[in-house]
């Protein structure tokens, strides 16, 4: 398995890591693969942060161009592709396992997302 | 133990750790705090990544007023504080050393990283 290149600030893992997903949205994406089985751009829109198109596409353009997702067309007229978590976002499971039971212990008023019923 | 109140987009856990803690930096100083035993400001701007000044006032005020830091003085003419992990804050220690253990698998050339000689 390949490693996955980054343009970075320093050769810190957890900088490196941040580098690559730090922002507010590029982790709620493989959220929606790797807990709630998403994979289609509808979907990542109806989870319940309102994700903006714009930044949607970006990100799932960076996740694919960095190794983290595979894009599958699924339909071919007109053109749709759903998206795949590699090996490399598989294993980001224990970072968002480790985020959410911080955010049980200490802060107010959260709960298990739902997603908009389509 | 209080919990920590944050604005947020969602109830989901982890989105709302994003609301408090997702960008490139904030985590840095967490990292320099538990991991190093950092807590001045100059401490935290010779860790290899040179973070801003005016990126690390702004992140260590938020982490104050979010309860993750306790901010204490250490010299009084001229005033310099320094800053130390709350309960809240240490329990972080998990996630940081998720990303760490990722970035060593899956990301090219990352090591233990190093601060400024003082």
């Amino acid at each position: 398995m390949d490693k996955i290149s980054v343009s970075r600030r320093s050769h810190c893992p957890i900088a490196s890591t941040l580098d690559l997903l730090g922002d507010k949205w590029t982790l709620l994406i493989i959220r929606d693969m790797l807990l709630f089985d998403k994979h289609r751009n509808k979907d990542f829109q109806d989870a319940g942060e309102g994700i903006p198109t714009n930044i949607l596409a970006a990100r799932l353009k960076w996740l694919v161009q960095h190794g983290l997702l595979e894009k599958r067309p699924y339909q071919h007229n007109p053109p749709r592709y759903e998206y795949h978590p590699t090996q490399a976002a598989r294993d980001l499971e224990p970072v968002l396992r480790a985020m959410g039971g911080w955010a049980s212990r200490h802060l107010e008023g959260v709960s298990i997302p739902e997603f908009k019923q389509t």
